[in-house]
C-alpha cells in the first residue's frame, strides 16, 4: 500500500501533516462556537429521538472525531440532526417502549447497522446509490419531516403524554390528552417558542442592521437557544416549578461517553434492517450536500465514497459510546465554516468542548424543562418546511410534482419510512411509466441542410414510399412491445410505403427484450413487403447488435447517417420523391 | 353508448351476429378432442393447487363461457394452468393447511381478488403494466417454475407426504420421507412418466413418419394422458390396490359447479393481496402471449385491455362457481386453434362438454391413482423448462443474463412469489444502474459531412477550443450528479476551452433533479469562464426548458443543430481553428 492510498481512506495524513498556528487559531475560535451551540442542540435531538439527554452529547463527541480522521470535508459537523433524530424514534418506537434500557440498546444497534452499511457502501464505492433520491423527493421529505417533528415536540410544550410517528396519530393523541394540559408547562413552552421566533425572525434583523460582521450576527441568533435554556432552568429551579408539575431533564450523569455495545439478537437486526438503510441513506444525503455546498465555495473537492467511509465510522463510533444514529448537519456546518473553522481540527476541538460539558455541566440542566428543548427543536425544524418546492416542480413537469407530492402526503400520513420509500418508488414508476411509451416523431429533412426534424414541429422535406421515424427512448422491457404496436400502426396507416427507416440516434440501448421485439417486427414488416432500415445507430449500441441475429436477418440496410439512407433510398427507388 | 362501445366491451356481439353453420361445425369438432384433453389436464391442475379434483372441472367450466363473452381472442382456451396453479398453492399453503374448507374458501377469494385486480387494470386501460415482466424475466421464471413444480409432484409418485414451496423445502421434505416410500405407487407412477414421455418422445416422430395430417399427430399424443389414466385406474381397481396404500382421487361429488362465495375477511384479503397481483400479472403475461401469437397467425388482432376485462370476468366467474385461479393456458389453446376453432362458440362447447363430464364421469375417476395426475403435470411442465436463455442472454448482454440468473436461482431458493417479484426488481435496478452512469461521447463531424461522430471510433475534425460532448441518455435523477462530475472533469482537462456544446439529440427527458444540475454546471462554468452551449434539443425537452429559468441563465446559445453550433462558434472565435 502506497502513500496514496492511505491518504484516500485517511484523509487526515493530508490535512495533518501541514497544521500551523493560524489553522490552530481559526479551528479553536469555531470549535468555541459551535460547542456552545451544539450543547442544547444534543440535548434537544436526544429527546426527539426519545433518548435520555445525555446520549445526545455521547452522539457528538465520537463520530466528531472519527470523521474528523475519515472525512473530506474540512468544515462538516457530524452528530445528531433532527430529521435522523425523528426516524431513529420512529424506526424504535415501534419495536420497543421509550424510556427503557431496551430501547437505548436498540438506539446503539441502529446506529450500529447503519455505520455498517455505510461503511460497506463506501468501501464498495456505492455512493452513486444515493442519486436515486431526487432533488423533488428529497425536498418532499425535508418539508414533511419538518413538520412531523414540529407536531411530535408539541406534546412536551403542552406537558401532557403523547404518541405517534404519523400526523394523524400524533393528533389524535394530543387531542385526547388535551384535559390533562399542564398550564405552567404551557406558559414556559409558549414563552420560550416565542422568544426563539423573535430572536430568529426580529433580533436577526435588528443586528443585521447593526452592521456587525455576520458571524457576530449568526452568533447572536444561535446563542437564543442558551439564552432561553438558562432563563427557563433558573425559573424552573428559583420557583420549583417542577413540584407544579413541569417534566424537567432530571438526573445526569456527569461522565465521559461511557463504552457500550449494540444487540447481536438477530430478531433486532432483522427489524432495524430497513430503518438503518432508509437513515444510511437519507443521513447521506443530507451530509453530502451539506458537504459540497461548502466546499464549493473554496474550490475544495469531497468524495461521496470517501464520505460514505467517515459517515460510517461516526456512527459506529456513536454505537460504541452511548449515541445514535449521526450524520452531517446544516447549521452547525455552517456556523463551523462561518466561524472560520480550517481544518477537521475544528471538530476534535469542539469534541473536547462537549466532552467537558459532558463531565462538568450536565448537574446544572438538572432543572431544564423539557419544553424549552422542545421550543428549540420547533424553531429549529420549522425553517426547513418550505412548500415552494411544489409551486417548482408543478410549473416545470406534472410527473416531479407528483413524486413531491406523494413524498409529502405519504410521510405526514404514513411516516417518514413509508413516505421515503414511497418518494423513491413514485420517481421511479413515473420514469418507468413515461418511457413505456416513447415519444416517436415522423422526420424529414430541413430543406439545404444535412438535418431531420419533426415533420409536425418543422417544415421539412419528405419522400411518400420512405417513413423516418426518430425513436425518442432507449428499447428496453418496458416499451418493447409498444414499439411493435405503434409500427404495425404505420405500417397499416400508408399503402404505398416500401421503407421504414428508424433514426437511432436517441437509442441509448437495446435490451434483450426490445431485440426480440426487433426481430418480430423485421419479420412482420418483410411479409408486408416493407424493408426496416436502421440509421446513426451510435456505436455501444452497435458493439450490442452485433452480437445478435438481427444485422444478418434484416430486411434492409445500416446507415451511418439519415442523410446517407435518404439519399441512397431515393436513388434505388425510382418513385417521385 | 353506441353499438360500437358496446362492441367493444362485448366481442360477442361482433362475432355472433355473423355465426354460421361452418363456423358451427368448425368449433363442435375442436370442442369434442379439447374436452377429452382437459379433463385429465383440470383434474391434475386441481391437484397441483393443492384443491380436490373437481375444483379443476369447475375452474374450467364458467371461465371458458365467460372468455368466450368478453376476451378478444377466437381461439384462447381459459381454466387451470400450471404455473398459476403453483402460485396458487404457494399463496394459500402459507395460510391455511391444505385439505380443509378453508383452503378451498381462501382460493375462491383469490380467484377473486385476481379477477377484481384484472377487470380494474382492464377498465383503467392499464394493460401496459405487463410490460414490466421483461421477456428475460418470464423466460426465467417459467423455466424454474417447471422445476419447482416438477419437484413437487414427486411425493404423489412416491406415495409419501412432502411439503414445501421452494426446491430446498421440497428436496429435504422429500428426503426425510424416503423411508415411507410406497412401492405399488413408486411402480404405477414411474410407469405413467415413462409412458407418457415415450408419448412425446417415442410415439410422436413414429406418428409423425406416418404423414398424418398434423392434427392428428397432436390428437395422438394428446391423448396419452388419458389412456394412462384410464389403464391406471383399471389397474387400481382391478387389483385392489388402494389397499395397498395407493393414493386415488376417491369420491368426487357428481354435481354442476356449485354456487360459491369468495370470503370477505380483511385478513385473509389482505394476505392474499399481493400474491393476486402476482398471480394476475403472470397469468396476463401468459395468456396474452398465446392470444398474440396464435391472432399473428390469422392477422386477427388482440386487445390487451380487453383481454384484462375478459380473465377478469372468468376470475370472478371462477371464483363464484367452486374454481380457483386461471388464465389463458397454451397447449389447449393450441389444440383448439389447430383443431378448427372458429369462434369463442367453442369454448361454450367445450364447457358444455366438462359439464356433462363433471355429472356423469366422476364416478369413474374414484380409483384413479393421484400417482398417474402428478406423471401427467411432470411431463407437461418439463417442456416449459428451457435453460437456453441463459445462453441467449448472456452473449446478447450481462445485465439481461443477471436478471434471468437471479430470477431462476430466487425463484427455486425463495418461491414463485420472491422469484418474479425479485425477477422485476432486478431488471428495473439493472436499468437504473446503467442510466445513473450514462455514456458521453466527444464528437466531432465527419469531414465534408454535417454529421458527428465519437472522436474515438470515427475520423473526425474538432476546434480545441469547443469541446462538443454528446450525452447518450435522458437526464433525470439517478444521473444528474453524474453529469455534474463528468462536466467538471472535461472542463479542468482542456485549459484552451472557452465553450462546450451539449449535444442534446440522445437526451429524451429532461427531469427537475436534472434541471437544477444544468443550472449548477452553467453557473460552474461561468465562473471558469467557459460558455454553455446545447444542440439539437428535441422539441419535447425545448418546451420543458422554457418552463425554466435555465434559458434565460444559459452562458452561451441553443443552436438548432450541431452543424450550426460548430460554424457559429468557429466565426465568433479568433483562434484557429
Amino acid at each position: 500500500m502506497t502513500l496514496t492510498t492511505f491518504t484516500r481512506f485517511l484523509p487526515v495524513l493530508d490535512w495533518g501533516r501541514r497544521y500551523d498556528r493560524d489553522r490552530f487559531i481559526g479551528d479553536m475560535i469555531a470549535a468555541v462556537i459551535v460547542t456552545v451551540m451544539l450543547i442544547p442542540q444534543s440535548l434537544a435531538y436526544a429527546l426527539l429521538a426519545g433518548l435520555p439527554p445525555e446520549a445526545g452529547l455521547y452522539a457528538s463527541i465520537a463520530p466528531i472525531l472519527l470523521y474528523a480522521v475519515f472525512g473530506t470535508s474540512r468544515v462538516l459537523a457530524v452528530g445528531p440532526v433532527a430529521v435522523v433524530s425523528l426516524m431513529t424514534a420512529a424506526a424504535i418506537g415501534n419495536i420497543v417502549e421509550s424510556g427503557t434500557a431496551g430501547y437505548i440498546v436498540a438506539a446503539l444497534t441502529l446506529a450500529f447497522l447503519s455505520g455498517l452499511m455505510l461503511l460497506t457502501l463506501g468501501i464498495l464505492r456505492l455512493g452513486f446509490l444515493a442519486n436515486f433520491l431526487s432533488h423533488p423527493v428529497i425536498a418532499g421529505f425535508i418539508t414533511a419531516s419538518g413538520i412531523l417533528i414540529a407536531a411530535s415536540q408539541l406534546r412536551h410544550i403542552l406537558g401532557v403524554e403523547a404518541k405517534g410517528h404519523t400526523l394523524i396519530e400524533i393528533t389524535t393523541s394530543l387531542w385526547s390528552h388535551l384535559y390533562a394540559v399542564n398550564p405552567v408547562t404551557l406558559v414556559l413552552g409558549t414563552s420560550a417558542t416565542a422568544f426563539l421566533f423573535w430572536v430568529r425572525s426580529g433580533l436577526k434583523p435588528l443586528l443585521e442592521k447593526t452592521r456587525l460582521p455576520p458571524l457576530f450576527v449568526d452568533i447572536g441568533v444561535k446563542t437564543g437557544p442558551v439564552l432561553a435554556i438558562i432563563a427557563t432552568t433558573l425559573a424552573v429551579w428559583g420557583f420549583d416549578l417542577a413540584d407544579q408539575g413541569v417534566a424537567v431533564v432530571g438526573v445526569v450523569p456527569q461522565s465521559l461517553p461511557p463504552l457500550t455495545l449494540p444487540s447481536f439478537s438477530p430478531e433486532l437486526i432483522s427489524q432495524l434492517l430497513v430503518p438503518a438503510l432508509l437513515i444510511s441513506i437519507i443521513g447521506f444525503v443530507e451530509s453530502i450536500s451539506v458537504a459540497q455546498t461548502l466546499a464549493a465555495k473554496k474550490r475544495q473537492r469531497i468524495d461521496p465514497d470517501q464520505e460514505l467511509i467517515g459517515l460510517g465510522a461516526a456512527n459506529i463510533g456513536a454505537s460504541l459510546t452511548g449515541g445514535f444514529p449521526v450524520t452531517g448537519g446544516f447549521s452547525r456546518s455552517v456556523v463551523n465554516y462561518d466561524a472560520g473553522a480550517k481544518t477537521p481540527a475544528a471538530g476534535a476541538f469542539t469534541a473536547i468542548g462537549l466532552m467537558l460539558a459532558a463531565l462538568f455541566l450536565t448537574p446544572l440542566i438538572h432543572y431544564l424543562p423539557k419544553a424549552t428543548l422542545a421550543a428549540t427543536i420547533i424553531v429549529a425544524v420549522l425553517s426547513l418546511v418550505d412548500f415552494s418546492i411544489l409551486k417548482r416542480a408543478w410549473s416545470f413537469s406534472r410527473a416531479d410534482f407528483a413524486a413531491v407530492a406523494a413524498t409529502i402526503l405519504l410521510t405526514l400520513l404514513l411516516g417518514v419510512e413509508t413516505g421515503v420509500t414511497a418518494g423513491v418508488a413514485t420517481s421511479i414508476l413515473i420514469h418507468l411509466y413515461k418511457t413505456s411509451r416513447p415519444h416517436m416523431a415522423v422526420v424529414g429533412r430541413v430543406p439545404g441542410t444535412e438535418h431531420f426534424r419533426n415533420v409536425q414541429r418543422h417544415t421539412v422535406e419528405t419522400q411518400p414510399h420512405v417513413l423516418s421515424l426518430r425513436v425518442d427512448e432507449s428499447l428496453y422491457f418496458p416499451n418493447a412491445r409498444y414499439l411493435e404496436d405503434q409500427l404495425s400502426r404505420y405500417a397499416a396507416e400508408k399503402e404505398e410505403l416500401t421503407d421504414i427507416v428508424l433514426l437511432f440516434n436517441a437509442v441509448n440501448e437495446v435490451d434483450l427484450s426490445a431485440l426480440e421485439s426487433l426481430e418480430a417486427i423485421n419479420t412482420r414488416l418483410r411479409e408486408s413487403g416493407i424493408r426496416l432500415h436502421l440509421s446513426e445507430v451510435k456505436g455501444p449500441v452497435m458493439d450490442r447488435l452485433k452480437r445478435s441475429h438481427l444485422l444478418q436477418e434484416l430486411s434492409g440496410e445500416i446507415f451511418l447517417s439519415q442523410h446517407d439512407a435518404v439519399e441512397a433510398l431515393a436513388k434505388n427507388n425510382s418513385s417521385p420523391a
